[in-house]
């Protein structure tokens, strides 16, 4: 049964990124310090084309981020490029010419653009007629693989609140940000409503896998 | 080794209680269903001389919560009866004549007070020069056992900002509370530093240990 998901890292005090996010840094004041747990580990470096690594109890959850979806949706502010229309010289993201996607990617824009297809499978398309629109089009790019939901926070809970996601896996860091981009933040009342389905005890973190309720 | 521990229930959109705490509804709207995890327990209904309930991954966190402690400390406003001097007719907390801590609860005001013995060994102490001094009182009051601080959210956040806090157990429920008092806030700049000491899977819920790091 294919799924539409969201696959995320919080901090303790509830921050998917950190304040003060900008171009030179996407996650925030701090936000990379979420991350931490996934770089050591042999599934995130095989995919960057590196050696080596670590395999312990993150590794399925990492497996799970890096791969098993057939498209991603994501908003505007984590495609990139600072707000308003795209311009001559259009921002690309922030991926480079080989985006690690390898399926299209829905970007969520209030400005309309031509698909930009770039190396290794990775096209991504500009969805300007809503989420809804949106998730339709990334499910029938998926086929039978499941969607995710790539964020940023305000993408997730304008889909969380819709009633429109499956399931939310949440990374939890014992970082406190302080400050930044709240995950379970403007859900409306009353809130939509989860059950737990499963949590992992990571080296340093522990992944809870939520379920619509 | 004695230790100064929370353990404490969270939502998952970082809230203790929920908004509107009063003396009729002291964990605010929706707050007492942070809490419906505890009650089915065998160990809690034992507690409060009930026979039959469940044992479960959560059994040892409850016997935690209900068990192992020497001393509580306490804010006023978890103590209840509203803000200001004491008055004539006292409030004696909102836990009847024989309250279910069965050990020194020291209850931090800025309204002195005597003590205030009721059965089964709770004595109420009344704390009005900080939370330094509570934490002494009820640390020589615990002997070997550990202290533990009750809440509410502004007293927890005091102690782990000031680095007082040795272990703190959130049990996170999936529930979103939408507005209410935030456990992981006001913790200045930089904040604490914890690390994960081990994370327990139980049914509906996720029990986490944290350590100062």
């Amino acid at each position: 049964m294919k799924k539409v998901k969201v696959t995320i890292t919080m901090s303790l005090d509830g921050f998917v990124a950190g304040p003060n996010q900008s171009t030179a840094e996407p996650l925030g004041l701090g936000g990379m310090e979420l991350h931490q747990w996934l770089f050591p580990l042999k599934a995130f470096r095989e995919g960057h084309g590196e050696e080596g690594g670590e395999v312990n109890a993150s590794t399925a959850i990492a497996e799970e981020i890096l791969g098993n979806d057939g498209a991603i949706v994501m908003g505007r502010n984590m495609f990139g490029g600072g707000p308003g229309p795209w311009g001559e010289e259009a921002w690309k993201g922030y991926w480079g010419d080989d985006p690690p996607y390898d399926h299209p990617v829905f970007v969520l824009t209030h400005h309309p653009r031509e698909p930009l297809e770039l190396q290794g499978g990775t096209t991504f398309h500009f969805v300007n007629d809503g989420i809804e629109s949106a998730l339709e089009q990334a499910s029938a790019a998926a086929g039978e693989h499941d969607v995710s939901i790539g964020g940023g926070a305000s993408v997730v809970q304008q889909y969380l609140a819709a009633g429109l996601l499956d399931e939310i896996v949440v990374s939890l860091v014992p970082v406190l940000l302080g400050a930044g981009a709240r995950l379970f933040d403007n859900l409306g009342e009353p809130g939509p409503r989860l059950r737990q389905v499963e949590a992992i005890e990571a080296p340093g973190l522990t992944h809870i896998r939520y379920a619509r309720a």
